[in-house]
C-alpha cells in the first residue's frame, strides 16, 4: 500500500510538480493530494493520513519562511527527502483557440514573463493562481503555467520556458511522521551507501553576546560543514530568536551527536528538522571576480585600500 | 530643496505608505515618486535622482531576497534609515456603490482577509495589485488595500483592518548614495544622543570548515550584540555564500571598527549595508514555556530526556 502526498493546490501548482516528482523517486510514495493551505498538509501528516510536500527554498526569494516556521513548531514532523523543480512557465492555449489577444496568469507569473507578453502586445489578466488561469482560459487566451499543467487541463503548448530569466529553482521538503522519517532512513542506509544532509533548529536558553559564536564553536570543533545559517523570530515572543543551519553530515555520526549533546547539556534546545540524501553541490573556492560591487576587500590591488574608498564602503568613520 | 524619494508603485502600496511615513520623518526627504520595479529605485538613486524606499523584513515572510540582493550587489548605495509599516487590509468602496456583490485585491491581500469575504458571501476577483483594485473598482465591488488608498483613490472606508490575523509588519530600507548617508548620519550624531544599528554584509574568501564560527569569534571579542544573521548564496555562483547580519551598534564605535578591521586583515570582503537610529525592540529572556512543540531540552523535567524521545526528536540513532 502507498502513502498519499498531501500538497499545496490547486492541481498543476509548482508544489504539484515537486510532489509527483516525489512519487517517482520514492518507492512507497502514491497518490498526490492537493489541500487548500500549508495547515491542511501538516494536520494530514500530524494525523497519519499521509506524507507532505512543502516548499522550502528558492535561489532567488530565499526560505519560504511560513513554511519553515511551520516545521518548527510542528509535532512528530520532519523531513526525509529534498526535490528540487526548475520555475519554468509554458504558454498553454485552448486546442480550438482563435485569435489570442490576453494572457492569464498569478500576478508572479506575469511579473516573470514580461518580455513574452510585451513581444505579442497582449492585454493582461490576473488570476488567483496559475492553475486557474489554466481552468478558466478562454479561447483568445493564453495562459502561463508549469509544464504539468497541459496535461491536467488538456491545453496545447504553445511556447515552452516563456520566462524572463532562467535559473529559477525551488527545494522542496517531503514530510513525514517522525517514525515513518527514521524508517525510510534506515532503508536507505541499509541499502546504499550514501551521505546525507540534516537541518537542525537551535533555540539558546542562555542569551547574551557571544551565545551565537559558543554554539557555532561547538559545531566547528566537530569539523561540520555547514552550508547554510539563518536566524528566525521565534513566533510571538519578539525579541527571541531561533537559527536554524543545514549541514553537510547526518546526526547519528558520532562527531555530529557528540556536537547536539554537547548544545544539550548546555541547556539549549535542539530539534531536527530534516534528514535527507546529500545532494550534489557544487563548492567553487570564491575568488575575488565573483564579488560584488563596491565593499572592502584588502588582497585588491587596486585603489580599494584607501582611506576615502573603505570610510565610503564601510561608513565607519 | 528637498530630495525625492523613489519606491515600487503603484500608488497606494506597502511601500508607498513607508516612503509617505519617510518623507514626514526625514527633514530632507520629498515627494514619492512610484518606480516600477526594484532596478529602476536602484537606478534612481545610483543616477543621484534621489533617494529610494525599499521592502527590507517582513515578520511573517522574512527577509525580502532580492531587495536584500540588489543591495549587497549595488555600487554606492546605503540604507540610512529605517521604516515600519504595519501591514494591515480596509475594506473601500466608491461612494455611488450599490448592492456589494465581489470583492477585488492582489491573491495576496484576498489570502490574508479570508473570513472578511467568507462572511459577506463574496464573489472573488484576483487583480494584479492591491491599488489596481482600488483604480478598476465599479459600483457593487469591495477592494481592499493599505488605509492610504482611500484618499488617493477618492474611496469610502466600509471596514478597517480586516485581514484575518493582525501583527503582520513589514519593515522598510531608505536608500541614498553613500555620500549623503554619511551626511544624514553625520547631522543625526550632531543633534541626537542616539544609539545606531548597523546591516553588514560578509564574504569569506578563505573557505572551509570554521571560517563562519572564526568571524563570529572575530565579532564576539568585541563585544557586539547581533540581531539577526543569514547567509546567503552569491548570486550566480552556486556554492558560494555572503553573511549578512545586523548589529546593535555604529561602525565608528571604536571596537566595532577594529573588529572590521581584523576581518579585513584576514583577506575577507565586508560592506556596509545600512546605518541607521536604533529601533526600540524587546529583549526578553527565552523561557521553556516560549519554546515550540517537540524538539530535546534536558532542564525540561518532564520526559524530555528519555532515549525514546531525544531518537525521535533529533533522528540521531
Amino acid at each position: 500500500m502507498t502513502v498519499p502526498l498531501h500538497y499545496l493546490g490547486p492541481q498543476g501548482s509548482f508544489t504539484h510538480q515537486a510532489a509527483l516528482e516525489a512519487s517517482r523517486l520514492i518507492d512507497d510514495a502514491g497518490e498526490c493530494v492537493a489541500e487548500p493551505n500549508v495547515t491542511a498538509i501538516f494536520d494530514a501528516v500530524g494525523e497519519r493520513r499521509g506524507w507532505g510536500v512543502i516548499a522550502w527554498e528558492n535561489n532567488v526569494e530565499g526560505y519560504v519562511v511560513p513554511n519553515l516556521d511551520a516545521l518548527i513548531d510542528a509535532d512528530d514532523v520532519a523531513g526525509f527527502a529534498r526535490i528540487g523543480v526548475d520555475i519554468s512557465f509554458d504558454a498553454l492555449v485552448r486546442h480550438d483557440h482563435t485569435e489570442l489577444t490576453a494572457i492569464c496568469a498569478h500576478p508572479h507569473g506575469l511579473a516573470q514573463c514580461t518580455g513574452f507578453i510585451a513581444d505579442r502586445n497582449l492585454a493582461v489578466r490576473p488570476t488567483a493562481s496559475n492553475a486557474a488561469a489554466c481552468r478558466d482560459i478562454t479561447d483568445t487566451q493564453i495562459a502561463l503555467a508549469p509544464s504539468v499543467c497541459a496535461d491536467i487541463y488538456g491545453l496545447d503548448v504553445m511556447a515552452r520556458s516563456v520566462q524572463d530569466f532562467s535559473g529559477g529553482r525551488t527545494e522542496f521538503l517531503v514530510l513525514a511522521p517522525r517514525d515513518d522519517v527514521r524508517d525510510q532512513l534506515d532503508r536507505i542506509r541499509k541499502t546504499d551507501d550514501r551521505d546525507f544532509e540534516s537541518i537542525v533548529a537551535f533555540i539558546l536558553l542562555n542569551t547574551g553576546p557571544g551565545v551565537l559564536a559558543n554554539l557555532l564553536d561547538v559545531l566547528r570543533y566537530a569539523g561540520l560543514n555547514m552550508t547554510s545559517f539563518i536566524s528566525r523570530p521565534i513566533k510571538g515572543n519578539a525579541g527571541t530568536y531561533s537559527f536554524i543551519a543545514t549541514f553537510d553530515a547526518a546526526p547519528w555520526q558520532p562527531q555530529f551527536k557528540a556536537a547536539l549533546r554537547q548544545v544539550l547539556t548546555h541547556g539549549d534546545w535542539v530539534k531536527t528538522l530534516a534528514v535527507y540524501p546529500r545532494r550534489e553541490r557544487p563548492n567553487p573556492p570564491v575568488s575575488a571576480w565573483m564579488l560584488p560591487q563596491g565593499g572592502i576587500h584588502i588582497d585588491d590591488a587596486t585603489t580599494r585600500n584607501d582611506d576615502h574608498e573603505s570610510d565610503r564602503e564601510l561608513l565607519w568613520k
